[in-house]
């Protein structure tokens, strides 16, 4: 076992896993949640979302939360920001990085953001002018939604991809990543659509955000490893998508594409067993909330042993 | 999306499905399963075993079922033979391919065939011997199982693998294909261990038969098409693991396989929507027993077309 290259699994769990969850974790849970989470080694964790309280109540503490994340040392705490108030708020909070979902499906983007695909290039630009402004070591990725497919419109084009993407890097995004928000995508389109992102923008090209809504999670985080991505969103226990729920968000489970990395030897810089033990502050903070998880589960191999460390 | 390449899906579930299923399925369902599985395009598959009906009485029909499946043109009907005696029996039902099941590892082979890994390549070679007598035509496959690695003696040496592989194709057999009877495989390794195959034996390297114990299953598939691996062994509904119970033996899911390649432009020869409809035969003859899929509870993408027919 030859360790091939380190990657950084980016924690979605706090954001994506919540807002999809009906029950409300308090603050306290987030926060031994978190503290669990970097005692495993995850270097980078997306707390929540700063959105108005009456559309997700489940997130109005993550200015609380984020700034518990930032008394850890050496982790990037982020938020997902759909807009300039949200990122002001964000910025103000002391997020380390912003994330800002674009779709490249005209309709989705009407219907999730209520703006076309243009207007959240120029909130965008916007929101880069405000971190230049107010704290210019803060990084932003433009998270590209519906790339790999559309509920509303079915294929998105390819073109219309890498468009905004570039867009958003012109408008001052310093990092676009993709994501399969409809659990659409599959490993030859992962590694086409990959591979066009670096052509157009080099090493700004970003993570790889893949949901598992059709089993194809881990294949596609493969398949675009194997085309040079290395961040990748997973979301601890696949927290806030019923794998076997239609429509469900089927984030990647982090302790399964952890096992996967490692044992390929790819370092992912986390400890699996204490990252599997970071499901009890979880499941303690939501119970009766389903957990998902085939590594946790069936346990880790005999004689298990990860990546090489560096 | 363009056609690379069309493989071949080989259905194991009425054997490795139904063997660890604790529920005996009728003669008759069975028949009507296997007819949904052939009405969906299915090209191969394995049903039953040829095991004393004290051991698996989960299958001691399988001489009946095999004289049904024989019923179908188009189709390769194959059974499990775990030694001579075994093989004759299938052969004398009409079988028109046996796999054998030869663990690479020395202690799992004593505690599930009770003989050495030697030994059984002896039984391979008396079976290939058997064969030329009766039926000429038939072929013959060797299954390593334990390939990945042994929940007895933990890590399995790659060389015994792809030594046991070339000792049983130089004892006749026409084939010789690899077997993640754990769960323990990774992409790596996957890659690795089927390149070295083809090395050693050529175009006698034969099917990848991976499970889903850790989530990995379709990632593993994944990995052994880009080496060049043709023919993949997979279970309707998962039939015979429950994913999320330790030590399941968790066969891939047919449906998720034959939805990952057939959205990836690979054709299979395999009718989605029909496939998933032969979930409902094996469901009436197994009342009860959970069915898994993740694309059969999402349902096919908004305007899906599958890989364009050659």
């Amino acid at each position: 076992m030859t360790l091939s290259g380190a990657i950084l699994i980016s924690e979605v769990g706090p954001r994506d896993g919540l807002q999809s969850v009906k029950s409300i974790m308090s603050t306290a849970d987030k926060c031994r949640w978190i503290d669990a989470l970097v005692a495993a080694g995850v270097q980078e964790i997306e707390v929540g979302s700063f959105v108005p309280a009456h559309l997700l109540p489940q997130l109005a503490d993550t200015a609380a939360v984020l700034r518990h994340g930032l008394t850890h040392r050496g982790v990037t705490i982020m938020a997902l920001v759909p807009n300039l108030r949200g990122a002001q708020a964000a910025l103000e909070a002391g997020a380390q990085k912003l994330t800002i979902p674009v779709s490249a499906s005209a309709p989705h983007s009407l219907a999730n953001v209520r703006k076309t695909r243009e207007a959240m290039v120029e909130e965008v630009h916007a929101i880069a002018r405000l971190r230049d402004a107010m704290a210019p070591g803060v990084k932003i990725e433009a998270g590209i939604a519906t790339a790999f497919g559309c509920t509303i419109q079915g294929e998105v084009a390819e073109d219309d991809v890498i468009w905004l993407a570039s867009q958003c890097i012109a408008a001052g995004a310093d990092e676009s990543g993709l994501s399969d928000t409809t659990g659409m995508a599959n490993p030859a389109q992962v590694r086409r659509l990959f591979t066009r992102l670096r052509a157009a923008i080099g090493a700004k090209a970003g993570a790889a955000h893949l949901h598992n809504t059709r089993g194809l999670g881990l294949a596609n985080c493969l398949a675009a490893y194997d085309v040079g991505v290395t961040t990748f969103d997973a979301s601890l226990g696949g927290l806030g998508g019923c794998p076997y729920a239609p429509g469900a968000s089927g984030n990647v489970v982090t302790e399964d594409l952890v096992f996967m990395f490692e044992a390929m030897g790819v370092n992912t810089g986390i400890d699996i067993e204490k990252l599997m033990a970071a499901r009890a502050p979880l499941q303690a903070g939501l119970p009766g909330e389903v957990l998902y998880g085939m590594t946790p589960e069936a346990g880790l191999p005999k004689n298990w042993h990860p990546s090489i460390r560096t």
